[in-house]
């Protein structure tokens, strides 16, 4: 991780307090990552963290309850994250763009973050599972509305809305699998070319 | 999973032998998509297969074995089914649209297999894991050579060879995540959805 990555990773996370409640998800995020949420034990996520497997447990009853904290912040990031790019930009097309320039960037930046938040989420209990669940939604419907908007007006051509919506959130979901900065330059670059891309499919 | 999907992943497995072999080795898959590499237990394999845990040891060595397996027969099938849809067509565009849609159908339809194959792939040992991205290598040139192809012909516009590449294998492995019957109709809608997209990209 360059510093640039770790201080925005540590942004992320300024509002947990006390500092050993984020050191401990910090810690969960990549016991989750490198073993997967199964697999990992409070033993390894207190390890990591420089804490007693005990001390977990003043912070978080389970590594459930860990899971579903590191689920929420990376989903509000995003949903963030694409809501201001989106504000700063005027049409559907630009609009679009901007969605997926801030989505698939996202994505390549917190590419720890972006996998665990993709393949961890029947790892949560019912009630968790539905307020990330509307975080998702809410994010789809961001670039569901361009489209919409874009295909009414003659700007955008769209045949499949749903298929075309789940085709620009792969692009970026899968991002998160395969991004290194070896492999695929800065994450702002990755969302400018998804970003050009998208829009030569929809035009 | 219906009978059709059921009637493909046998035929897939079908010269495993004996029969005990294929078994475990669509247990080790099961458990592995279930829980991840790291979490599954040789014991939970071998009582999916309804076979003692001893047993297992009569056929493989060690978990790591099986998954190299099943890691080489979903390789070579995705690489296999991509050619052979490539061959009956001419031209860049013709046999770019035809890999996307096997490529991409083929995540759809083995949507459990495809999860193993892109997210397990670090558990591999050395020696199997170069094995296993010769495959990946072969496939993504089998695009990567019609992108290249058709850009010097003036048939395909490419900016950016490799991210294209990318995008394109994107869209597949993502299909693998999201994709359920009742999400995305059948394997081969999503094949076709993705083949449109991708030449629009591309024109």
């Amino acid at each position: 991780m360059d510093d640039e990555t770790a201080r925005l990773y540590a942004e992320l996370w300024a509002h947990v307090e006390p500092e050993s409640s984020r050191r401990l998800l910090l810690a969960a995020l990549d016991a989750f990552a490198d073993r997967g949420f199964e697999a990992a034990t409070t033993r390894d996520i207190s390890r990591r963290a420089g804490m007693s497997p005990a001390a977990v447990y003043v912070h978080y009853r389970s590594k459930v309850e860990m899971l579903g904290e590191i689920m929420r912040i990376g989903h509000e990031s995003v949903l963030e994250s694409a809501r201001t790019a989106m504000d700063e930009r005027d049409g559907p097309s630009e609009r679009t763009a901007a969605f997926v320039s801030a989505f698939s960037s996202w994505h390549a930046r917190f590419s720890t973050l972006g996998q665990v938040t993709a393949h961890e989420l029947r790892a949560l209990p019912p009630e968790r599972f539905g307020e990330i669940l509307s975080l998702r939604q809410a994010t789809e419907r961001l670039v569901a509305d361009e489209l919409r908007a874009g295909a009414a007006g003659g700007e955008l051509h769209v045949d499949d809305l749903q298929g075309t919506v789940r085709a620009i959130m792969s692009l970026g979901v899968d991002s998160a699998r395969w991004y290194t900065p070896q492999r695929g330059g800065d994450p702002e670059s990755i969302g400018r070319l998804h970003a050009d891309l998208v829009l030569r499919m929809l035009r």
